[in-house]
């Protein structure tokens, strides 16, 4: 395992004044983050771009450098929506060979006790973030995010994230004490005296199941509550999307060794395609801990059969916006475009149906009818996106070919109020990009509305009323589930009964976003991104039962 | 619902150095109680006693005083494992019945708030300690337990473990924020600036299912724990085990309607033999929290079947302990015979597998072979039980027919180191009392000692030495589940293998007992009862997994 270069002890120590902070920001939910979202060479350095271009780029055509079970075989899986072939081999080891390491490194990861694992979680993150440029290549050319947004969301936003369920998990352990001497007085005589210990024992194996569009955000939370409550990780990319979690196993297993641990408490299970390796890991007995992101399919299969392990799944949702009023007309259509516009709507977030009463809605621009609500917002995202440049670093580019198809084939859908259309990338001219389509459909057409689009398909619906269109929300999200829902009114009343509506469904509400925060981006240590209270996810990130799941106390008294 | 008398603000304030002290035990995991477990009159006052016999008294043979679903109908389903037929008739609704009114009840009792629910049930358990007489009686003559044990246990101890959860609950909420002024900086211009709000959603409806043994001390746990987190409870008892349950609804109805809340936020499910009420509530999608102590077969059956709630099971377990060596063999064998005797076993944390090298064990009085042991053990159970006054005392009666019958049976499992044989009760004389049964098999026979004989019967099995008595530990918890696990040596280094056995296994371990702490009994705040991480049981009382599972934080955000 190499020399023991820092110990645990030292990193916990090291990082200790992050880890305060970040418990103390995760209680306060204020806005916090060690980690710059900012690439500019004032905060990263003159040279961290540069170097991280070049890190990023000797990776591709070659074997990525990964020891562990599977060194001997190879898989070669991603093509970036850029058009560039990646070209990067990562081992493959099959699901005995990955459990047996995983086992292995079980005793002496539990052993180490939680400030050694706090520890080396918090340099693992230290030593991502010094690597956000490296990073925001290899999340670009897998999930077609433009540049700046792959650094900030595959970067600095998924290490807040991965922090953010550090300090759950050690803050959650560390409340209650480790040992005690416990006295209970007698009517006669003396004191009954107890000394007593009490030891986090994991629940067992964890497997991280990552997605094809945010592989770092959505991985990392999982990831770090797994491993500081002692549960080895097995981490299980996107075969479109290995990249970003080749490096981010590599740098656990680099501290993991340096700390004198076992390497293989952080293993990659890269498969080939069609393998089908995580159905075949998540239904092992070894493995009591699941978190997942992906398509509602699997996540309900993984929930129905994966009954030995905690389930963790994020899937997919009907967003909604609920639109009743504003004084804030332009701010309100300008906020909306780039929420359905950021990265081809390709984020678990974005608004899925906007609800329209069929009277109109009062603005500071006067009453807006449906139609012409529905044209504004279309002229919203055209100038949005006019400019080409520009436009590509907000869509990105397209991830798959069945969002492809759905995009191209959402005219079918209803009355179209904006057809998507492509736009050249100025670098890179196999870049698939296209600008969103907004479609309009009756309110008894749920039956289309009622289930997801994923990708930069949205749909307007004109409803009787504000509180048809609360009451659509209420059944759409109860049967589909959302990730988020937002509303706009000048009316207190209206908004009261959104936030009802929103607690009943189980899903989190943004009101009157006009300016700069966007109801798809969530902040760590203060929003919560899902809330496990509707069928979205059934896990909320990070709340206290995302980590609570994961460990046991296991006690041992004894008198003196 | 009648006029407010108190509001729940009130109850809050006046039991808020309570909650305050409760809190910092189950932190500090120090002893502590509120609710003296001595049934003395100078703890409780002079006419106590009395008057908690007379409210049992008049309880008997009546319709039980209780508004709600079902009052139309009656279901008598109670005999005193001391003979007397309790006659006592409650209220019987179906499930559709009960659904609807807690269903009716969620959005009130939700809306209340953390403080008001917590103030409802810290008045709660005051008044249930008020009434601990009554309720001993009760839990006297539906249990079999001995008076002081059915005060205690179904009293005061109850009622602390009821007041860990309520602690637990509250403290998790309250550890983060409820509301919060976001303020993130921005390179240009004044910062972002969001007022954010945090609310408590309950999952939906919980169902409690009672045991025949310990309906207050097992119940109490997850009744209070879905109240605080705002799940309305329908409280399902045991046909045999009604009116602690009963008394319990009875006084939260009336504190919810003191308080101006929904009484039908607590109901009482009774049953009629055979209905199968249980299987019925607990699929019900309405039916999100599951809290349940029983059999291992319908444990298991909720598992897998009521897989759209959270269910917490407690069942049945093979709770070992290992004898190496002892430095006290005289207490440790009084200690021994007092576990295997309280309760005639009845407890899902008495010792089943006494595990002794063949060799023998060194003690202060010379080696004994585990034929000496087994002997020796088998005469301190019988001078523990010599006089039938003080043996009552500490049997209680044999709870039922299928206790009786598999006691009766025990001689056919081994070789019989101990013969069960009737006890005179003083003042019941049809009440079923037996002495335990000890029986020696071999190391071989796993396929009787590893599965559970629920009631008076152990096993003495000799071993080749103490490491396979520990893979024995291992492999019979790991299959079958244990409560508690204990282990007598004076050897650290066979007291360290122990415990890391008992970590691996997941089981809480107790060293070296041989005074007046009995591994049978675990202390709220302090002790874990269960770990969830073994076969026995998949929670813990009272843990944060317990808690946490129970309610999701539902969020709303407005730009300021």
């Amino acid at each position: 395992m190499g020399n023991v270069i820092t110990t645990p002890a030292e990193f916990f120590e090291r990082h200790g004044g992050t880890l305060e902070q970040a418990v103390a920001a995760i209680r306060g939910r204020h806005f916090w983050t060690p980690y710059p979202e900012s690439p500019s060479p004032k905060v990263y350095g003159a040279e961290a771009a540069e170097q991280g271009r070049a890190a990023f780029e000797a990776h591709l055509d070659r074997d990525f450098p990964l020891d562990g079970p599977g060194r001997d075989e190879r898989v070669v899986t991603e093509r970036s929506p850029y058009g560039v072939e990646l070209g990067v081999g990562y081992p493959h080891a099959g699901a005995d060979a990955l459990i047996s390491a995983a086992s292995k490194a079980l005793p002496s990861w539990r052993d180490a006790g939680v400030r050694a694992r706090t520890g080396v979680c918090l340099e693992i993150l230290h030593r991502l973030n010094a690597r956000s440029f490296e990073m925001a290549h290899a999340v670009q050319h897998t999930t077609g995010q433009a540049f700046v947004m792959a650094f900030q969301a595959g970067g600095p936003q998924a290490q807040d994230r991965g922090l953010e369920a550090v300090a759950y998990a050690y803050d959650m352990i560390t409340h209650y004490a480790e040992t005690v001497r416990w006295e209970k007085p007698q009517r006669k005589g003396g004191p009954l005296v107890m000394d007593k210990r009490f030891a986090v024992a994991p629940r067992g194996l964890a497997l991280v199941i990552g997605c094809a569009t945010f592989p770092t955000w959505n991985s990392y939370p999982g990831l770090f509550a797994s491993l500081v409550t002692g549960n080895p990780v097995i981490v299980k990319p996107h075969p479109r999307a290995v990249l970003p979690l080749a490096i981010t196993v590599a740098v656990a297993r680099e501290v993991l060794a340096e700390a004198g641990l076992d390497p293989d408490t952080v293993l990659l299970a890269a498969e080939r395609p069609e393998e089908r390796l995580a159905a075949d890991l998540a239904t092992r007995p070894e493995v009591r801990v699941i978190d997942f992101t992906g398509s509602t399919a699997f996540g309900n299969w993984l929930e129905a059969n994966a009954t030995q392990a905690f389930v963790n799944t994020e899937k997919a949702g009907v967003n909604p916006v609920v639109i009743d009023s504003t004084d804030a007309y332009a701010g309100m259509l300008g906020n909306l475009a780039f929420s359905l516009s950021l990265y081809s709507g390709q984020m678990c977030t974005t608004p899925q149906n906007l609800f329209v009463p069929s009277g109109g809605i009062a603005t500071d621009e006067g009453v807006k009818s449906p139609a012409a609500f529905a044209a504004d917002l279309a002229a919203a995202v055209e100038r949005l996106l006019a400019d080409p440049a520009r436009a590509v670093g907000i869509l990105g580019a397209i991830a798959s070919d069945e969002i492809l198809a759905r995009l191209e084939n959402a005219g079918s859908l209803g009355e179209t109020v904006l057809a998507p259309r492509p736009v050249a990338h100025p670098d890179f001219e196999k870049a698939t990009v296209r600008t969103p389509a907004i479609v309009r459909v009756d309110a008894g057409r749920d039956d289309v509305f009622g289930r997801e689009h994923f990708g930069p398909v949205s749909f307007v619906v004109a409803t009787d009323d504000t509180d048809h269109a609360l009451r659509l929300v209420r059944s759409t999200v109860g049967e589909s589930g959302a990730l988020t829902a937002s509303v706009h009114s000048t009316d207190e009343r209206v908004l009261d009964a959104a936030r009802r509506t929103a607690l009943e469904a189980g899903v989190n509400l943004s009101e009157n976003l006009t300016g700069q925060v966007f109801v798809n981006q969530s902040a760590a240590f203060s929003d919560y991104h899902g809330t496990g209270a509707n069928p979205a996810a059934t896990a909320s990130l990070t709340d206290p039962a995302f980590v609570a799941g994961r460990f046991s106390f296991v006690q041992s008294r004894r008198p003196v």
